[in-house]
């Protein structure tokens, strides 16, 4: 390839990654438009979800497997004896600082036999680090758990413990962090678990799928990628930020609790949650099939079996559905 | 359960049933307004690309797996040699009588010695049947193979003949169908195909994932429907049409050509097109990962392997290629 040719192609580059800001800008433009037409919908269905008993917990029995693999029986058991409410949100959705694509999930709990809380919410936060990451950012959640009583074996509390003591070693954590007592603690508890089926409350403890980036950190990566934008947009050649390539050496899986929670967070707020009323539709369907599939996902438990066939009883799940609502064939009922 | 009981259940169903049309409704109202906003980002993008050869060949290489996967050796080949232009549109969004949910997508081709043809367009229309099944279904696209080069060992010809065969049978096609040659021609073929790795131009010989619904039938049924609701809203009942139950009787997967063919339109639709840039930068990250992805996924075909050195070499694909464009570290990319 000749030198102009290669020119050629670093032009196109720039001009493709100008366009792609563009893609993502009218992409946040959808979210808004999403979210503002969405909201007297999603009031209405709590409304009607309200004098429904055991609303979210039949979604999640029914949710998509990318969810619902994530459910370990005994989850099953906490979400069908006290799951009282649910709900999606994007709170930063008009914030200049923050981004639409940052997302609350918030369960709400009666008193139960597990854990204190009656609340327990967790917040992604989409966010660009200075090296150039972007992806969804999260705080461990403190879950109370009673004695005895934490599914998790330990995990959100040692994930939880870890970030409070980064916290405190402020400006130069990343150095540091590796010889805190905390961060062996939460290593070592998840080299245990490995094994072991984690508790969907594991998803608690997720912090991030790189690292952690603050919403200083963020704002400020923002910003120098919006002043490359105009750089670009003028034919100035930008010069990419290398300095925090020592990150990369750090291995952060030592301490990673609930590696996917990201695409599973995403995978509750972009489908679960607008598609809830089918996902609980499908609970109500009792042919053979869904029987079936039940038996073969879940052979491991007759308990939870036991369980769901109780939720399922209480909401008065008859052996045919039809006239009830629209229940196309169900070998091939597309979930999309 | 009491009957009171029973009834409230019943009661909430049919509420959260029109509650799930006004979802519908605004997911509809959605897809219009992301056409409208992204329609001048893509005549953009279109311009750029045109000066970029082996653009959409890249694209496909870098596709998600979920496309990547029906991609075979030979198929990129084709790709890489003679693909000049792709395009998905909505062609039904401001058609009453249609859905905004309909997509075309075009392939363009130069001249070449695999097939005549120098467009291939493949339809889906997202349709309702009077059964109360909605989904995309598609007419197979006759490809114009040159001698000893079909791809798809005669699938598309084979679905092609028996889709022509079937509109001349007219109303009571489905009684008749399966004593037609062209039926038995093209289950006889998809049986012979099935340990075979499938082209992936088996694709425009797809129907439906459960059977064909005509435009008039698609009408009559969200007639009905609408009326339903309104009944619905009015607190009336509303029977379901039972009258077709005879059709769930037939194998349709007998003579299904390429069964994930929706699912992967769909994935193309709504993800590959808008986010084509990303992949076709991916395609630029020479590190030493993505080399490795392709040993693996592709250790079955050298040829191929090399081939798709050839296209990135063409393209100018360096070792490094920060500071031409936003490289996040490859290991933890999300493509989302």
């Amino acid at each position: 390839m000749s030198d102009h040719d290669a020119e050629e192609v670093l032009a196109r580059f720039e001009e493709l990654t100008v366009l792609e800001t563009e893609f993502e800008d009218a992409e946040l433009e959808i979210i808004r438009k999403q979210n503002a037409l969405y909201a007297p919908l999603y009031k209405k269905r709590a409304e009607v979800i309200a004098k429904i008993p055991h609303f979210w917990a039949l979604v999640f029995e029914q949710s998509p497997p990318e969810v619902d693999n994530f459910i370990q029986p005994s989850d099953s058991n906490i979400f069908a004896e006290c799951l009282e409410s649910f709900e999606v949100s994007r709170f930063d959705i008009d914030n200049p600082k923050g981004s639409p694509r940052s997302f609350s999930i918030k369960w709400g709990f009666k008193k139960n036999e597990y854990f204190e809380d009656t609340v327990l919410e967790k917040k992604f936060w989409f966010r660009r680090a200075l090296d150039g990451w972007m992806g969804l950012v999260s705080e461990p959640v403190k879950i109370n758990w009673k004695k005895g009583k934490d599914a998790t074996g330990g995990l959100t509390d040692a994930a939880y413990n870890l970030f409070q003591a980064k916290q405190k070693l402020g400006a130069d954590a990343k150095k540091k962090e590796t010889s805190l007592p905390e961060y062996k603690a939460l290593a070592e508890k998840i080299e245990q678990s490995e094994d072991a089926s984690v508790s969907f409350f594991a998803f608690f403890g997720y912090v991030s799928s790189w690292k952690f980036v603050s919403a200083e950190e963020s704002e400020k990566a923002f910003k120098v990628e919006a002043e490359n934008l105009e750089k670009r947009k003028r034919g100035e050649k930008v010069e990419e930020d290398e300095s925090t390539e020592e990150d990369d050496e750090q291995d952060y899986q030592e301490t990673e609790v609930f590696p996917q929670a990201d695409e599973l967070a995403t995978i509750i707020a972009e489908d679960m949650w607008p598609s809830a009323i089918k996902y609980y539709k499908h609970a109500h369907e009792a042919d053979d099939e869904i029987l079936s599939d039940i038996s073969i996902e879940e052979y491991d438990s007759d308990e939870d079996s036991d369980v769901e066939m109780d939720i399922r009883a209480l909401v008065g799940k008859g052996k045919n559905s039809k006239g009830t609502g629209e229940t196309p064939p169900a070998k091939k009922q597309r979930r999309s």
